[in-house]
């Protein structure tokens, strides 16, 4: 082990292994739910010094985990406590490489911070749509790695539907450059797609090459209150034929959800908050290329054919961004919220649209009747399908305990509702390692058996990131 | 081989194995560049059945032959002259299994022909938008094994991205349902994508989920003279920024095609076609999800800017349904006028949309200097960066006798300038037999490597599809 980090210490520097003092940030998973203990922190400062780490690292059959942001929520990027595990940081390596503007992409490090990707993007004229809760600090190759979600895939995807071309070290250290920037390409298999999402278990992704868009004339924000979960399904249908691409937003919060925000940041003034008739409020995007007046009519058609079919109570239109900005906060604090309230149990679920509403309706009955007084904070990307159907302890509970006692339960509860409709346990998360022993219970056992041929094919050392996502099926 | 074809006589019932007769819709390709001999072409009515003789034909050694509607054109879909594969066609199982309005899916069979499906949606106030020239026959299984592109990726994306899962036979005869049609899911490797585009090299695609759309309110054409590629690339650009998300078409045709269409089809009227100050035209579409109305005043603001800017001569938008049909009618004769004038050497490229002028530049030089009197028929999606960059006989020379003489040096020429411009000999169309010697010259041997593993992982017999893509790496 000290020839390897003697190794590592030639490759990218003496400055750049990290063994000593604390190393929580790379050690601790965001949440902080588990602290683990690397052989050493290497962070490299170009995709050859990747590679020859990698090779360095497989030569040794020393483990690697790959770490972007280390913002991720089911831990799946630090290493285990055994002090065996190399972590792979990327951070260094935050470059953009180029943005061409009449190909509209971008070729980026994986290591470039999110928010500094969207500035760039933008101080050029363009949008890069992916945006998330921790865009000041995730990755765009932790991004990759996960193919995260966030607030605008009902338009743009995930992160896979904007990427057009990755650079990888594979788990032999060797480079493959895939940057192409093509829309179109097809000369053989799609390794792309099968490195989006792969958690760092196939290889490094080193950096990518992503959609960019024009900049719209006009992002307009609207929120509407809404008499049923029903009600927030149908007017996403309306949303998609009225606006068509221009719906770039569809978040579903319910009732207690926003009561938590208003309790706990009354400044943020929670439309509506003190009608009891509205169970559910929605907060829509409308980009429109034309202009804010276009933007607002279509919006105003939209809320006028709502009315009149009742799915829609009532209804504000932000005047001004400073407006828009206060509807995206309240539907962004709902976490932070949560967390004053107390420690809860969080579910990243997707079920088809059309199964949602039955979906809630049975798993909230199943919940209430095996939790009794179990508090729900159920919001999320409805126009993809996805909730955070979050289980908060009842009131005047302790939560800690209420979740080391509970959590398992509640979550199989959940999941074995999700499946029964449909659906997905990790809809934007990702497995990592907090839920590697739970997918073999709901993945199908064929797709399970590929994807373990997948792995053995393409790293049949196992060397890459071995404790996360099909970790329990070895 | 007799006990197999009882076996698969008893699976699938003595009419739907077909071992006798005229057998070249099936041993054939589209273009007639190749007639196979078929062991037996299996007609399988359910996913059960296609599981069933994929289980005997893996238990005898037997390679197969997936086929949808057999209208590619890479020879991908067809047996070789061995008489010891077989053909599994899938054109029996062609039903639409369900239809989701609230989550804007349709769940189909592999056999469904493209255009039934585009007709069940339209039937039901829905788009499904891949369209390609042959969708009258081809397959949505087709499309998806080779990842078919078409005419409204600009907008939509590949077959790929329109897809939201799939049901395979993989190649041990195990069914796996992944058809949740889910928006979001992070559960594992992306199965979905690794069998889309491996041309049956994998596994057999059964079923799939595809997106639906809302049907636009208006979808509107517009043809623009030009005075150059580089105005193209311009005028591109400038109808992203004005249109957004409503462009939904853009091919861009040179002037030697038009005048082969004016020439072989003169009812067409091809618009400007007297005026030889315009060296390319294009055909745009505009969605709009409003009115008519709304689309024109878009499509007029952005030909006032584009003839500000001189990057358009000309330019007449549809005035209604039938000059629209008639615009895309010039666009989509130009193959059949190619035809007519005599055999050419077909390319199917893409370049990104940065780099076409200058590589459209330099290849022609190239071809002109290597093959005087060359004509190229120069079109595409350049939406996408795909051209259709195929060279004519000089004039008055025997076209046959010039396609057996230059075909592989006009490919290589072609081929190297694609490579120095950072593109893709397959843009839209794969590699089948037809392109599987050369495809290791053009992409990455890393790249190749992994994807022998994968085969090699998922298909260790190598019974599926076995002389296509990968082949000559074996």
């Amino acid at each position: 082990m000290t020839d390897l980090i003697a190794s590592l210490r030639r490759i990218v520097g003496d400055n750049h292994v990290l063994t000593d003092g604390d190393l929580s940030a790379y050690e601790q998973d965001w949440r902080r739910r588990e602290h683990g203990k690397a052989l050493a922190v290497v962070r490299p400062g170009s995709t050859e010094e990747v590679a020859t780490v990698v090779k360095a690292c497989a030569a040794n059959g020393t483990a690697i985990v790959p770490q972007g942001g280390n913002t991720g929520l089911v831990v799946g990027s630090t290493p285990d406590t055994s002090g065996t595990q190399v972590v792979l940081n990327l951070g260094r390596m935050n470059a953009v490489r180029a943005l061409d503007k009449d190909n509209l992409t971008i070729t980026v490090d994986a290591g470039c911070i999110l928010q500094s990707l969207q500035e760039r993007c933008e101080k050029e004229g363009f949008l890069f749509p992916l945006s998330l809760a921790a865009e000041g600090s995730c990755t765009i190759g932790g991004n990759l790695g996960t193919n995260a979600g966030g607030t605008q895939v009902v338009r743009y995807g995930n992160t896979r539907e904007l990427c057009l071309g990755l650079e990888v070290v594979n788990a032999q250290g060797e480079i493959w450059n895939g940057l192409k920037g093509l829309r179109k390409d097809n000369t053989g298999y799609d390794l792309r797609n099968l490195f989006i999402g792969s958690e760092g278990t196939l290889g490094v992704i080193t950096a990518a090459t992503m959609k960019i868009y024009p900049m719209p004339a006009s992002q307009l924000t609207a929120w509407a209150a809404l008499p049923s979960f029903e009600a927030a399904v149908q007017l996403l249908g309306l949303a998609h034929q009225y606006l068509g691409a221009g719906l770039t937003g569809f978040e579903v919060m319910n009732r207690f959800a926003l009561t938590l925000v208003d309790k706990h940041m009354p400044q943020l003034r929670v439309p509506f908050i003190d009608n009891p008739d509205f169970p559910y409020a929605v907060v829509l995007e409308n980009s429109d290329s034309e202009s804010e007046a276009h933007a607002r009519a279509r919006f105003e058609a939209l809320m006028e054919a709502a009315f009149e079919q009742e799915i829609a109570l009532d209804a504000v239109v932000a005047e001004n961004l400073g407006q828009a900005h206060n509807l995206w906060h309240i539907r962004e604090s709902i976490p932070l919220a949560q967390v004053e309230e107390g420690l809860n149990i969080k579910h990243d679920i997707s079920v088809p649209i059309s199964r949602i509403p039955a979906f809630v309706e049975h798993a909230t009955a199943v919940l209430a009747h095996k939790v009794p007084g179990m508090r729900l904070v159920n919001f999320g990307h409805l126009g993809d399908g996805n909730l955070h159907f979050n289980v908060q302890a009842p009131e005047g509970m302790d939560a800690k305990a209420f979740l080391e006692e509970r959590e398992h339960e509640i979550n199989h509860i959940v999941y074995d509702a999700v499946a029964e409709f449909g659906g997905s346990i990790s809809a934007e998360h990702g497995i990592g390692t907090l839920k590697a022993a739970t997918l073999p219970d709901y993945q199908s056992p064929v797709a399970l058996s590929m994807m373990r041929s997948i792995k053995q094919a393409l790293d049949p050392q196992g060397i890459m990131n071995p404790n996360c996502m099909l970790a329990r099926q070895a």
